[in-house]
């Protein structure tokens, strides 16, 4: 493995919530995704997950407590069990890397149009 | 938890070679660094590191391969087990984000005059 420049690797794809996997350690995987829009509610049941905004503005909406705002240079975990909706403000695009098990998938346990079943790695 | 605006974490030390925690998940810690001079050779037997870049240029020497260059907004990952080097040139200083597991001591096996034994959370 050689050094992994961030910002070459989100010049490698435009298509949204499609993450890419650009590492792995330990049993995560680190990933990069251009989200735009709303993504669905779901949850991951054992798998806390970390977001880390690169650009544009990206709102964690949760059941029962306050929208979480991330800016680029900002990062949240959601924890495991913890229903969420990623979303951007309509039209925009936020670009973030994720970090989080392996084996997590992105919609959680819930089956989505946007439901990737296997990961690119780019 | 609320986001976590990463330039302000950075803000809050000064001291090189003293992990701070920003956040944790699935077992690994997320944690910032800064850097200047040489590192103590190490490795860790049973854990992977990645590193972020920030800000400045880190350098990390291998016994057996060639020196990795990270510039910011660039990541690398050390396989366990692998000894390495930290570094900058001389007088610079280097920003980086570590993820690992929370139980890795940031010398390895290696009992150093820079090794932390208790790393704190800010």
């Amino acid at each position: 493995m050689s050094a992994v420049n961030v910002a070459q690797k989100f010049a490698l794809f435009q298509e949204h919530w499609s993450p890419k996997v650009i590492a792995e350690l330990n049993g995560q995987a680190v990933k990069l995704a251009k989200v735009s829009g709303e993504f669905v509610w779901h949850d991951h049941a054992e798998e806390d997950e970390l977001f880390l905004l690169f650009q544009g503005t990206l709102f964690i909406d949760f059941r029962d407590r306050e929208t979480v705002t991330l800016e680029a240079g900002e990062l949240y975990v959601v924890p495991r069990g913890v229903s969420h909706r990623p979303r951007t403000r309509p039209g925009e695009e936020a670009w973030i890397m994720l970090l989080e098990p392996l084996s997590t998938a992105h919609t959680g346990a819930v089956r989505h149009e946007l439901t990737q079943d296997r990961l690119e790695r780019i």
